[in-house]
Protein backbone atom coordinates (compact mmCIF):
# COMPACT_ATOMS: atom_id res chain seq x y z
CA UNK A 1 0.00 0.00 0.00
CA UNK A 2 2.56 2.75 -0.84
CA UNK A 3 0.02 4.76 -2.41
CA UNK A 4 2.51 6.22 -4.53
CA UNK A 5 2.64 6.15 -8.56
CA UNK A 6 0.00 3.94 -10.61
CA UNK A 7 -1.55 1.18 -8.46
CA UNK A 8 -0.29 -2.29 -9.50
CA UNK A 9 -1.45 -4.10 -12.61
CA UNK A 10 -2.32 -7.78 -11.04
CA UNK A 11 -3.89 -8.99 -14.21
CA UNK A 12 -0.81 -7.58 -16.36
CA UNK A 13 0.90 -10.97 -16.80
CA UNK A 14 -2.02 -12.74 -17.86
CA UNK A 15 -2.59 -10.10 -20.81
CA UNK A 16 0.59 -9.65 -21.69
CA UNK A 17 0.94 -13.57 -22.54
CA UNK A 18 -2.72 -13.69 -24.12
CA UNK A 19 -2.18 -11.03 -26.26
CA UNK A 20 1.82 -12.50 -26.48
CA UNK A 21 0.06 -15.78 -28.47
CA UNK A 22 -2.30 -13.84 -30.53
CA UNK A 23 -0.05 -11.91 -31.98
CA UNK A 24 2.43 -14.61 -31.97
CA UNK A 25 0.03 -16.83 -33.86
CA UNK A 26 -1.16 -14.43 -36.58
CA UNK A 27 2.00 -12.46 -37.28
CA UNK A 28 5.06 -15.03 -36.41
CA UNK A 29 8.28 -14.04 -35.06
CA UNK A 30 8.53 -12.19 -38.03
CA UNK A 31 6.13 -9.66 -37.30
CA UNK A 32 6.38 -9.95 -33.40
CA UNK A 33 7.47 -6.07 -31.81
CA UNK A 34 6.94 -4.58 -28.25
CA UNK A 35 5.03 -1.65 -30.62
CA UNK A 36 2.03 -4.01 -31.29
CA UNK A 37 2.33 -6.13 -28.46
CA UNK A 38 1.91 -2.67 -26.10
CA UNK A 39 -0.96 -1.43 -28.12
CA UNK A 40 -2.85 -5.00 -28.14
CA UNK A 41 -2.38 -5.85 -23.93
CA UNK A 42 -3.27 -2.23 -23.45
CA UNK A 43 0.08 -1.54 -21.39
CA UNK A 44 3.48 0.74 -21.86
CA UNK A 45 5.99 -0.49 -23.81
CA UNK A 46 8.37 0.65 -20.85
CA UNK A 47 6.43 -2.13 -18.62
CA UNK A 48 7.01 -4.88 -20.89
CA UNK A 49 10.45 -4.24 -20.68
CA UNK A 50 10.34 -3.67 -17.03
CA UNK A 51 9.04 -6.68 -16.76
CA UNK A 52 10.40 -9.03 -19.64
CA UNK A 53 13.45 -7.20 -20.60
CA UNK A 54 13.34 -8.54 -24.32
CA UNK A 55 10.81 -9.98 -26.79
CA UNK A 56 12.94 -12.90 -27.13
CA UNK A 57 12.31 -13.19 -23.01
CA UNK A 58 8.55 -12.85 -23.12
CA UNK A 59 7.88 -14.52 -26.11
CA UNK A 60 9.71 -18.11 -24.12
CA UNK A 61 7.81 -17.12 -21.23
CA UNK A 62 4.34 -16.56 -22.91
CA UNK A 63 4.93 -20.11 -24.72
CA UNK A 64 5.93 -21.81 -21.51
CA UNK A 65 2.65 -19.99 -19.95
CA UNK A 66 0.48 -21.22 -22.75
CA UNK A 67 2.03 -24.25 -24.10
CA UNK A 68 0.82 -26.37 -20.94
CA UNK A 69 -0.74 -30.06 -21.48
CA UNK A 70 -4.02 -30.02 -19.79
CA UNK A 71 -4.71 -32.39 -17.41
CA UNK A 72 -5.78 -35.59 -18.98
CA UNK A 73 -7.49 -39.07 -17.11
CA UNK A 74 -5.57 -41.67 -17.92
CA UNK A 75 -7.08 -43.96 -15.88
CA UNK A 76 -10.71 -43.97 -16.35
CA UNK A 77 -12.99 -45.46 -19.74
CA UNK A 78 -11.03 -47.40 -22.58
CA UNK A 79 -8.73 -46.90 -24.51
CA UNK A 80 -10.86 -45.91 -27.36
CA UNK A 81 -12.70 -43.67 -25.46
CA UNK A 82 -9.63 -41.85 -23.98
CA UNK A 83 -7.65 -41.36 -27.77
CA UNK A 84 -10.96 -40.26 -28.92
CA UNK A 85 -10.94 -37.57 -26.26
CA UNK A 86 -7.50 -37.31 -26.62
CA UNK A 87 -7.83 -36.80 -30.32
CA UNK A 88 -11.13 -34.97 -30.20
CA UNK A 89 -9.10 -31.99 -27.82
CA UNK A 90 -6.08 -32.23 -30.72
CA UNK A 91 -8.07 -31.40 -33.55
CA UNK A 92 -10.11 -28.75 -31.44
CA UNK A 93 -6.90 -27.25 -30.19
CA UNK A 94 -5.86 -26.51 -33.83
CA UNK A 95 -9.05 -23.92 -34.26
CA UNK A 96 -7.60 -22.26 -31.42
CA UNK A 97 -5.14 -19.58 -30.93
CA UNK A 98 -2.98 -22.14 -28.88
CA UNK A 99 -3.26 -24.61 -31.85
CA UNK A 100 -2.26 -21.92 -34.11
CA UNK A 101 0.95 -21.12 -32.35
CA UNK A 102 1.45 -24.61 -31.31
CA UNK A 103 1.94 -25.49 -35.71
CA UNK A 104 4.00 -22.04 -35.88
CA UNK A 105 6.38 -22.70 -32.98
CA UNK A 106 6.71 -25.83 -34.60
CA UNK A 107 7.61 -24.66 -38.07
CA UNK A 108 9.65 -21.51 -36.53
CA UNK A 109 11.78 -23.82 -34.36
CA UNK A 110 13.81 -25.13 -37.70
CA UNK A 111 14.34 -21.36 -38.41
CA UNK A 112 15.37 -20.29 -34.66
CA UNK A 113 15.62 -23.30 -32.30
CA UNK A 114 17.25 -21.50 -29.45
CA UNK A 115 14.14 -19.64 -28.91
CA UNK A 116 11.52 -22.06 -29.38
CA UNK A 117 13.30 -25.17 -29.05
CA UNK A 118 12.81 -25.57 -25.27
CA UNK A 119 9.68 -24.40 -24.28
CA UNK A 120 8.11 -26.59 -27.51
CA UNK A 121 10.45 -30.10 -25.77
CA UNK A 122 8.86 -29.59 -22.71
CA UNK A 123 5.27 -29.80 -23.70
CA UNK A 124 6.17 -32.18 -26.83
CA UNK A 125 7.56 -34.17 -23.59
CA UNK A 126 4.37 -33.95 -21.53
CA UNK A 127 2.22 -34.79 -24.66
CA UNK A 128 4.47 -37.96 -25.13
CA UNK A 129 4.36 -39.09 -21.32
CA UNK A 130 0.03 -38.85 -21.52
CA UNK A 131 0.17 -40.11 -24.59
CA UNK A 132 2.80 -43.09 -23.79
CA UNK A 133 0.40 -43.73 -20.17
CA UNK A 134 -2.75 -43.84 -22.04
CA UNK A 135 -1.30 -46.63 -24.52
CA UNK A 136 0.90 -48.81 -21.50
CA UNK A 137 -1.95 -48.57 -19.43
CA UNK A 138 -3.95 -50.22 -21.81
CA UNK A 139 -1.69 -52.76 -22.76
CA UNK A 140 -1.86 -53.59 -18.84
CA UNK A 141 -5.91 -53.87 -18.83
CA UNK A 142 -5.09 -56.58 -21.44
CA UNK A 143 -6.92 -54.17 -24.48
CA UNK A 144 -4.03 -54.00 -26.76
CA UNK A 145 -1.12 -57.21 -27.33
CA UNK A 146 2.29 -56.66 -24.77
CA UNK A 147 4.30 -55.35 -26.97
CA UNK A 148 2.11 -52.71 -28.83
CA UNK A 149 4.39 -49.68 -30.06
CA UNK A 150 3.03 -46.67 -27.73
CA UNK A 151 4.63 -44.38 -30.70
CA UNK A 152 2.92 -45.67 -33.69
CA UNK A 153 -0.32 -45.60 -31.99
CA UNK A 154 -0.21 -42.08 -31.15
CA UNK A 155 2.27 -40.85 -34.44
CA UNK A 156 -0.83 -42.74 -36.52
CA UNK A 157 -3.86 -40.94 -34.84
CA UNK A 158 -2.57 -37.58 -34.52
CA UNK A 159 -0.36 -37.62 -37.86
CA UNK A 160 -3.48 -38.32 -39.85
CA UNK A 161 -5.29 -35.34 -37.85
CA UNK A 162 -2.51 -33.23 -38.23
CA UNK A 163 -2.63 -33.84 -42.35
CA UNK A 164 -6.33 -33.62 -42.67
CA UNK A 165 -6.14 -30.29 -40.77
CA UNK A 166 -3.49 -29.04 -42.74
CA UNK A 167 -3.84 -30.11 -45.89
CA UNK A 168 -7.81 -29.09 -46.30
CA UNK A 169 -8.15 -26.38 -48.02
CA UNK A 170 -9.32 -23.04 -46.37
CA UNK A 171 -13.03 -23.37 -47.91
CA UNK A 172 -13.57 -26.75 -46.93
CA UNK A 173 -13.07 -25.72 -43.72
CA UNK A 174 -16.69 -25.48 -42.74
CA UNK A 175 -17.25 -29.12 -43.94
CA UNK A 176 -14.00 -30.23 -41.86
CA UNK A 177 -15.43 -28.65 -38.55
CA UNK A 178 -18.85 -29.97 -39.02
CA UNK A 179 -18.29 -33.11 -39.26
CA UNK A 180 -14.79 -33.62 -37.56
CA UNK A 181 -16.26 -35.53 -34.41
CA UNK A 182 -16.63 -38.32 -36.57
CA UNK A 183 -13.44 -37.79 -38.05
CA UNK A 184 -11.62 -37.85 -34.87
CA UNK A 185 -14.17 -41.64 -34.22
CA UNK A 186 -13.03 -42.74 -37.25
CA UNK A 187 -9.71 -41.97 -37.35
CA UNK A 188 -9.16 -43.28 -34.23
CA UNK A 189 -11.35 -46.96 -34.93
CA UNK A 190 -8.85 -46.92 -37.77
CA UNK A 191 -5.78 -47.05 -35.55
CA UNK A 192 -7.21 -49.47 -33.77
CA UNK A 193 -8.71 -52.26 -35.81
CA UNK A 194 -5.15 -52.07 -37.13
CA UNK A 195 -3.59 -52.86 -33.89
CA UNK A 196 -5.77 -55.95 -32.68
CA UNK A 197 -7.80 -53.82 -30.36
CA UNK A 198 -9.24 -55.67 -27.80
CA UNK A 199 -12.37 -53.26 -26.52
CA UNK A 200 -13.40 -54.33 -22.94
CA UNK A 201 -16.83 -55.87 -21.96
CA UNK A 202 -18.64 -52.65 -21.26
CA UNK A 203 -17.12 -51.13 -24.94
CA UNK A 204 -17.92 -53.14 -27.00
CA UNK B 1 18.88 -5.27 -79.09
CA UNK B 2 18.29 -1.74 -78.39
CA UNK B 3 21.69 -0.81 -76.63
CA UNK B 4 20.11 1.63 -74.20
CA UNK B 5 19.78 1.32 -70.53
CA UNK B 6 20.39 -1.46 -68.37
CA UNK B 7 21.16 -5.06 -69.80
CA UNK B 8 18.14 -7.19 -69.61
CA UNK B 9 18.64 -9.60 -66.46
CA UNK B 10 17.31 -12.78 -68.14
CA UNK B 11 17.71 -14.69 -64.59
CA UNK B 12 15.92 -11.91 -62.42
CA UNK B 13 12.43 -14.24 -61.72
CA UNK B 14 14.22 -17.35 -61.09
CA UNK B 15 16.53 -15.41 -58.56
CA UNK B 16 13.68 -13.45 -57.27
CA UNK B 17 11.33 -16.19 -56.94
CA UNK B 18 14.39 -18.54 -55.05
CA UNK B 19 15.17 -15.73 -52.97
CA UNK B 20 11.65 -14.94 -51.96
CA UNK B 21 10.46 -18.54 -50.85
CA UNK B 22 14.21 -18.80 -49.11
CA UNK B 23 12.95 -15.74 -46.98
CA UNK B 24 9.47 -16.52 -46.80
CA UNK B 25 10.34 -19.92 -45.48
CA UNK B 26 12.76 -18.29 -42.45
CA UNK B 27 10.42 -15.24 -41.30
CA UNK B 28 6.80 -15.88 -43.25
CA UNK B 29 4.54 -13.18 -43.93
CA UNK B 30 4.84 -10.53 -41.43
CA UNK B 31 8.85 -10.23 -42.10
CA UNK B 32 8.07 -10.46 -46.11
CA UNK B 33 9.66 -6.82 -46.91
CA UNK B 34 11.08 -5.79 -50.91
CA UNK B 35 13.76 -4.32 -48.97
CA UNK B 36 14.98 -7.52 -47.47
CA UNK B 37 14.21 -9.15 -50.81
CA UNK B 38 15.66 -7.14 -52.99
CA UNK B 39 18.99 -7.55 -50.95
CA UNK B 40 19.14 -10.93 -51.25
CA UNK B 41 17.73 -11.18 -54.80
CA UNK B 42 20.61 -8.61 -55.91
CA UNK B 43 18.26 -6.38 -57.77
CA UNK B 44 16.47 -3.07 -57.32
CA UNK B 45 13.36 -2.72 -55.27
CA UNK B 46 12.17 -0.81 -58.69
CA UNK B 47 12.71 -4.01 -60.36
CA UNK B 48 10.59 -5.47 -57.93
CA UNK B 49 7.80 -2.49 -58.12
CA UNK B 50 8.24 -3.00 -61.98
CA UNK B 51 7.69 -6.77 -62.32
CA UNK B 52 5.37 -7.64 -59.83
CA UNK B 53 3.26 -4.90 -58.92
CA UNK B 54 2.69 -5.55 -54.70
CA UNK B 55 4.41 -8.21 -52.06
CA UNK B 56 1.33 -10.00 -52.17
CA UNK B 57 1.08 -10.69 -56.28
CA UNK B 58 4.78 -11.39 -55.60
CA UNK B 59 4.67 -14.01 -52.94
CA UNK B 60 1.44 -15.81 -54.52
CA UNK B 61 3.52 -15.79 -58.35
CA UNK B 62 6.79 -17.37 -56.15
CA UNK B 63 4.79 -19.79 -54.08
CA UNK B 64 2.85 -20.98 -57.25
CA UNK B 65 6.21 -21.87 -59.37
CA UNK B 66 7.80 -22.97 -56.01
CA UNK B 67 4.92 -25.30 -55.25
CA UNK B 68 4.33 -28.09 -58.30
CA UNK B 69 4.08 -31.89 -57.92
CA UNK B 70 7.51 -32.76 -59.45
CA UNK B 71 6.86 -35.84 -61.79
CA UNK B 72 5.63 -38.83 -60.10
CA UNK B 73 5.98 -42.01 -62.15
CA UNK B 74 2.51 -44.09 -60.95
CA UNK B 75 2.50 -46.93 -63.38
CA UNK B 76 5.96 -48.45 -62.14
CA UNK B 77 6.51 -50.76 -59.72
CA UNK B 78 4.46 -52.17 -56.48
CA UNK B 79 2.57 -49.88 -54.37
CA UNK B 80 4.67 -50.51 -51.38
CA UNK B 81 7.77 -49.16 -53.69
CA UNK B 82 5.69 -46.16 -54.76
CA UNK B 83 4.36 -45.35 -51.39
CA UNK B 84 8.46 -45.57 -50.24
CA UNK B 85 9.20 -43.42 -52.90
CA UNK B 86 6.32 -40.86 -52.12
CA UNK B 87 6.74 -40.84 -48.49
CA UNK B 88 10.52 -40.81 -48.71
CA UNK B 89 10.18 -37.17 -51.00
CA UNK B 90 7.73 -35.95 -48.20
CA UNK B 91 10.34 -36.39 -45.39
CA UNK B 92 13.31 -34.92 -47.37
CA UNK B 93 11.06 -32.12 -48.80
CA UNK B 94 10.32 -31.06 -45.29
CA UNK B 95 14.51 -30.81 -44.75
CA UNK B 96 14.25 -28.35 -47.62
CA UNK B 97 13.31 -24.66 -48.07
CA UNK B 98 10.27 -26.03 -49.91
CA UNK B 99 9.05 -28.20 -47.13
CA UNK B 100 9.67 -24.99 -44.54
CA UNK B 101 7.54 -22.97 -47.25
CA UNK B 102 5.15 -25.09 -47.03
CA UNK B 103 4.16 -25.92 -43.44
CA UNK B 104 4.56 -21.86 -43.38
CA UNK B 105 2.18 -21.16 -45.88
CA UNK B 106 -0.12 -23.87 -44.73
CA UNK B 107 -0.16 -22.54 -41.32
CA UNK B 108 -0.55 -18.63 -42.37
CA UNK B 109 -3.42 -20.48 -44.53
CA UNK B 110 -5.21 -20.11 -41.42
CA UNK B 111 -4.52 -16.39 -40.71
CA UNK B 112 -4.32 -14.75 -44.54
CA UNK B 113 -6.59 -17.49 -46.59
CA UNK B 114 -6.89 -15.10 -49.45
CA UNK B 115 -3.37 -14.64 -49.94
CA UNK B 116 -2.45 -17.92 -49.70
CA UNK B 117 -5.02 -19.82 -50.09
CA UNK B 118 -5.13 -20.31 -53.71
CA UNK B 119 -1.72 -21.54 -54.55
CA UNK B 120 -1.86 -23.73 -51.63
CA UNK B 121 -4.93 -25.59 -53.03
CA UNK B 122 -3.66 -26.01 -56.40
CA UNK B 123 -0.56 -28.00 -54.86
CA UNK B 124 -2.75 -29.75 -52.22
CA UNK B 125 -5.22 -31.13 -55.19
CA UNK B 126 -2.14 -32.16 -57.62
CA UNK B 127 -0.42 -34.11 -54.24
CA UNK B 128 -4.21 -35.61 -53.62
CA UNK B 129 -4.93 -36.53 -57.49
CA UNK B 130 -1.02 -38.33 -57.65
CA UNK B 131 -1.75 -40.10 -54.21
CA UNK B 132 -4.97 -40.84 -54.84
CA UNK B 133 -3.71 -42.92 -58.60
CA UNK B 134 -1.22 -44.40 -56.81
CA UNK B 135 -3.65 -46.32 -54.74
CA UNK B 136 -6.80 -46.69 -57.29
CA UNK B 137 -3.56 -48.30 -59.56
CA UNK B 138 -3.12 -50.71 -57.10
CA UNK B 139 -6.51 -51.61 -56.56
CA UNK B 140 -6.79 -52.38 -60.09
CA UNK B 141 -4.21 -54.58 -59.83
CA UNK B 142 -5.30 -56.64 -57.22
CA UNK B 143 -2.60 -55.44 -54.80
CA UNK B 144 -5.68 -53.66 -52.29
CA UNK B 145 -9.24 -54.51 -51.78
CA UNK B 146 -11.47 -53.04 -54.02
CA UNK B 147 -13.04 -50.15 -51.91
CA UNK B 148 -10.08 -49.40 -50.03
CA UNK B 149 -9.82 -45.36 -49.26
CA UNK B 150 -6.92 -44.02 -50.67
CA UNK B 151 -7.77 -40.68 -48.46
CA UNK B 152 -6.99 -42.97 -45.64
CA UNK B 153 -3.74 -44.56 -46.92
CA UNK B 154 -2.72 -41.53 -47.98
CA UNK B 155 -3.42 -39.98 -44.70
CA UNK B 156 -1.63 -42.20 -42.62
CA UNK B 157 1.58 -42.29 -44.48
CA UNK B 158 1.99 -38.61 -44.60
CA UNK B 159 0.39 -37.96 -41.46
CA UNK B 160 2.62 -40.09 -39.68
CA UNK B 161 5.89 -38.58 -41.37
CA UNK B 162 4.33 -35.14 -40.66
CA UNK B 163 4.01 -35.67 -37.33
CA UNK B 164 7.19 -37.32 -36.54
CA UNK B 165 8.93 -34.58 -38.44
CA UNK B 166 7.26 -31.55 -35.98
CA UNK B 167 7.30 -32.92 -33.40
CA UNK B 168 10.93 -34.43 -33.41
CA UNK B 169 12.64 -31.71 -30.77
CA UNK B 170 15.47 -30.29 -32.54
CA UNK B 171 18.33 -31.86 -31.03
CA UNK B 172 16.72 -35.17 -31.84
CA UNK B 173 16.68 -33.96 -36.08
CA UNK B 174 20.31 -35.60 -36.57
CA UNK B 175 19.01 -39.24 -35.31
CA UNK B 176 15.80 -38.75 -37.12
CA UNK B 177 18.26 -37.58 -40.42
CA UNK B 178 20.57 -40.53 -39.99
CA UNK B 179 17.29 -43.36 -39.59
CA UNK B 180 14.76 -41.39 -42.13
CA UNK B 181 15.12 -44.23 -44.91
CA UNK B 182 14.29 -46.75 -42.39
CA UNK B 183 11.12 -44.65 -40.79
CA UNK B 184 9.91 -43.90 -43.84
CA UNK B 185 9.86 -48.18 -44.80
CA UNK B 186 8.45 -48.83 -41.65
CA UNK B 187 5.59 -46.64 -41.78
CA UNK B 188 4.55 -47.35 -45.29
CA UNK B 189 4.70 -50.90 -44.15
CA UNK B 190 2.56 -50.71 -40.74
CA UNK B 191 -0.05 -48.95 -43.04
CA UNK B 192 0.26 -51.24 -45.45
CA UNK B 193 -0.01 -54.38 -43.17
CA UNK B 194 -3.21 -52.29 -41.96
CA UNK B 195 -5.03 -52.60 -45.56
CA UNK B 196 -4.77 -56.02 -46.39
CA UNK B 197 -2.04 -55.61 -48.91
CA UNK B 198 -1.31 -58.09 -51.20
CA UNK B 199 2.50 -57.48 -52.65
CA UNK B 200 2.75 -58.47 -56.25
CA UNK B 201 5.32 -61.44 -56.49
CA UNK B 202 8.41 -59.63 -57.52
CA UNK B 203 8.48 -57.87 -54.68
CA UNK B 204 6.66 -60.64 -51.95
Amino acid sequence: MSGRGRPPDPDLEARVHAAALELYGEVGWAGFSFDVLARRARVGKAALYNRWGSKEKLIVDALTAGLQQDPFDTQSGSLRTQLIRMAAGTLNGYLTTRGLVYLRAQVEARVYPELFGQALERFQRERIKVGRAIVLNAIARGELPPGTSPALVLDAVAGMLTNHFLSTPINQMPALIARKDKYVEETVDFVLSRVDYRAPEQDA
